[in-house]
């Protein structure tokens, strides 16, 4: 069968930012439209020039692409030129290879949102590519709401691609704006629209996930005819978001019969990428990435069963439906008390302790996990402080430091201008070696204001360290769980602390305390400890 | 068309429990069963009995359901009878209604996970299946890896599936455990199993979102045929999670093709309760709700495009692919307009405050709304709160007494035993009327041990308010959730308390702060406040 070639169109920088929370400055959209570039899509939709000032200002210095840099607008008014359409105008004026226009394809719409007559909508979208094509670009129609005005009028909805088709568009977009059409009628109707006579290899989708199917229905597309797919990194996207890239591509590049049929712009070791991009994304937007999401989240390949987890000693394959490191992501086996000896096995031999199937010291971790796991402690998330816990029960943990003490005081007054203010500060006494150091810190951010109890505590511990000084300097906190949890027969308070380091390893640490601080502070301790661990720092 | 019954087997208490971070409580399984009973699943899977002590317990004390209650576990080993397998007879032990059975329908599984042969595991199955019929249950056959078995050695996987149907299983589950397998070809092989022999209405369907498509290949499934969806609230499960009930059960009964040709057990009431459920497992499990999830997510009809709002506002159906009080979510629009003041005035009547329409402290109390969710509060779950902020807007709110200051200690050292512990302590100078009023509280609990700052802080503000002791004295703390989130360009720490009075009424306030404490404090005092507004009690 010969090789096909499909295109993937993002639009994360336009249809992305119409996510509830979302807004880009200029130059998050030029981080992200690199590392787009870098993936390898063929199209990299930037924004609606003239439609707010960061997107023209973005258009103005947006960086060089290997993709075709896109820029959206909508067809032209009626009554006017498309030459005399000032909005059109200023899309075309930021001078962009491919330029991209939305224009109504269902009756409805055309009366009632636009109020013009089904005639002047042709009129616009054929003029309005025309305009396009005639300044040399490459043009692009969305017809927007496509699926619910062929259900409803098929004759128009198709008359409307048909004149955006002999204006010269290169690409057709059936667009599913409202999301809510399922993908066994996604791909009917697409072929439909093919055997009317507009050509699949002109043919894009764009879909949204209002129910969850996003991705299914890009593929049903595809599968009747259509070459090109619309969607976002991470699914990004208005309401429920876009058609998911993230998702699209590694099945596009991995899975039958996609990936003996078609060629995308992406390559092998784009894909290795792929997870990283993906968290890039949502470290640009300060978004906790989503743990479940296909292929690339932190669950994606996280063998939770013991019967599971045993099989995967014996075979990844067995459990898993590709190999991780092939989109840069990685296989866990959490602890849990649904965890057998193999799972603790695989889950130490991942962090470089081999144990033999036989030593005594399993069953000793599996019961002091299960201790710990009766007191409140969750190391599902936290294997860090789990890779400690094995370590110390198998005696291979160095001795680095004593904390002797602390002491942590918040503080609610008024100041002398007579504003209401907090302010907390910790004393932290440790010992190293024979030496004991005293550190004392308050905990304020650059504006002066008070950070909170775990923020002060953190930085008297850190602040000192003596020889291990150096190597937690880089030591930072990037995210901070607490969950009020059962342990025993009393409320308690479980803390997770997220941890990255300069080489960008981010590790997960855990406590557990009636007493919230006490429980900051465990995870703190063990986030400190693990660092030293895993940097080869000598015992004092 | 006659209309088909098409069933819903849960399975959040059982392959939900295999998400990463997800241990649930007896308790909770209870809660969580009661709701999925409300929702009409047809069958409820609990757990594995005998696997855990939770799952144990759980069956124990399991809940009276509409639904049929279901134990899981697997079929018996090889070489000895189904009687005489100690696994299997503490599934059947559980005496649940139903039963369903996970076994093999992969060769490679059989002989390199397993190590037995093809013919033990045919013998396995059937033999186990036809012991729970036997002992008088309805027998469920999940057929673990059926897909990728089946493309392996087509004869073999379907030898599994007669087994089992052969032995009296009243369903046979096609499962994608690995959740590879793509939505055409579960469909194709889901038709060539019933082209086989295995009828349609025997066949379930249990998939994973590995490739995002869980929702898509159940349809598929059911579209070819099979009459039984395996799925969990909320997408719950092992990896990237099941095939998600919570999207499944609105495309099902409000859309074309399943609408018009299949019943299932969840009617329109319990669908206007959907949103509702997923918050609640959400909640339990202290989880941020996916703002994008399809229909239930807090963003799913968010219309945040300046021309799909105003569209929205001629004709809802232009940017709405269903009404979303169908599922019992809200539109989102921006505050400033007709709508959100309507919605806000709904809520102030819910808390007995009658405002009409033009009343221009609407807008006063949108804009305090909006600042304070920018800061990261969110009223959504602490209604409570909202309501003193709007009596704070309206005037309406009496001056109760004012905390003048107030100091919380944490320390940890060693006791006169030599060893480890925590003290906390707090200050609270409160003025009340003229009165200025100092409480000290340690935290402290029947057995000595320390219960933390926020504990202390609350024992101490409770301790003396003078003429509005007697109010409080019934107020009891029963929740407390933690959630750090973003407030402008800090993570802030964002505190919901629940609180229980005597009369069982139970409300829920809102703090906010990049101290805990401090937001502990603002949510207690809340909690405090809104107590004696609903007593009438007098301003000081």
């Amino acid at each position: 069968m010969t090789r096909e070639r499909l295109y993937l169109y993002d639009t994360t920088l336009r249809d992305g930012q119409q996510t509830q929370g979302v807004q880009f400055s200029v130059a998050e959209k030029r981080q992200i439209a690199q590392a787009l570039d870098a993936m390898g899509v063929d199209y990299i939709e930037g924004g609606w020039p003239g439609a707010n000032p960061t997107d023209s200002d973005f258009f103005e210095s947006r960086p060089q692409t290997r993709a075709a840099f896109t820029a959206f607008g909508m067809t032209k008014r009626a009554g006017r030129s498309a030459e005399n359409d000032d909005v059109l105008a200023a899309v075309l004026n930021a001078g962009t290879p491919a330029v991209c226009l939305v224009g109504k394809a269902h009756d409805f719409h055309v009366t009632t949102a636009l109020g013009i007559t089904l005639e002047e909508n042709l009129e616009s979208i054929g003029a309005s590519i025309a305009h396009c094509v005639a300044s040399g670009r490459e043009a692009l129609f969305d017809a927007e709401h496509f699926f619910d005005g062929y259900k409803a009028n098929p004759a128009y909805a198709l008359d409307c691609l048909r004149a955006a088709a002999e204006a010269g568009a290169r690409w057709i977009v059936l667009c599913d704006t409202n999301g809510g059409t399922l993908p066994a009628e996604v791909g009917r109707i697409t072929g439909e629209v093919i055997a009317a006579g507009v050509p699949g290899d002109r043919l894009g989708i764009h879909c949204h996930d209002d129910t969850g199917n996003a991705v299914a229905a890009s593929l049903a597309a595809v599968d009747a005819g259509a070459r090109q797919i619309q969607g976002t990194l991470n699914g990004l996207g208005e309401r429920c978001g876009n058609a998911n890239l993230t998702t699209l591509i590694p099945t596009l590049l991995l899975k039958d019969p996609y990936r003996s049929r078609y060629d995308i712009g992406v390559g092998e070791g784009a894909l290795r990428g792929l997870t990283k991009a993906s968290r890039l994304l949502d470290d640009i937007l300060n978004r906790v990435p989503l743990r479940s999401a296909p292929y690339v989240g932190a669950s994606a390949f996280a063998h939770k069963a013991g019967l599971h987890a045993s099989a995967i000693l014996k075979d990844p394959s067995t459990y898993e439906h590709i190999d991780p490191a092939a989109v840069g992501n990685e296989r866990v086996i959490p602890m849990s008390n649904q965890a057998g000896q193999s799972n603790l096995r695989a889950r130490l031999a991942a962090a470089g302790i081999e144990v033999g199937p036989k030593d005594p010291a399993l069953a000793r971790i599996l019961d002091a996990v299960k201790t710990r796991e009766d007191q409140g402690y969750s190391y599902d998330g936290a294997q860090a402080s789990f890779e400690l816990l094995a370590r110390r029960e198998l005696g291979i943990l160095p001795r680095f430091f004593e904390v002797k003490r602390y002491r942590v005081t918040v503080e609610r007054r008024k100041n002398k201008y007579d504003r209401m203010i907090t302010l907390s500060e910790a004393v932290v006494v440790v010992k190293i070696g024979g030496e004991k150091m005293l550190s004392v810190s308050e905990s304020m951010d650059e504006t002066g204001s008070d950070r909170g109890p775990v923020n002060a505590l953190s930085k008297a511990l850190a602040k000192d360290l003596g020889p291990y000084q150096a190597c937690i300097d880089d030591l930072r906190l990037v995210d901070f769980k607490v969950r009020i949890t059962q342990g025993g027969t009393e409320a308690v308070t479980r803390v997770i602390i997220d941890s990255e380091d300069s080489a960008g390893r981010r590790w997960s640490t855990v406590g557990v305390s009636p007493n919230i601080v006490d429980a900051s502070f465990e995870a703190l301790l063990d986030a400190i400890t693990w660092k030293l661990v895993r940097d080869g720092a000598a015992a004092s």
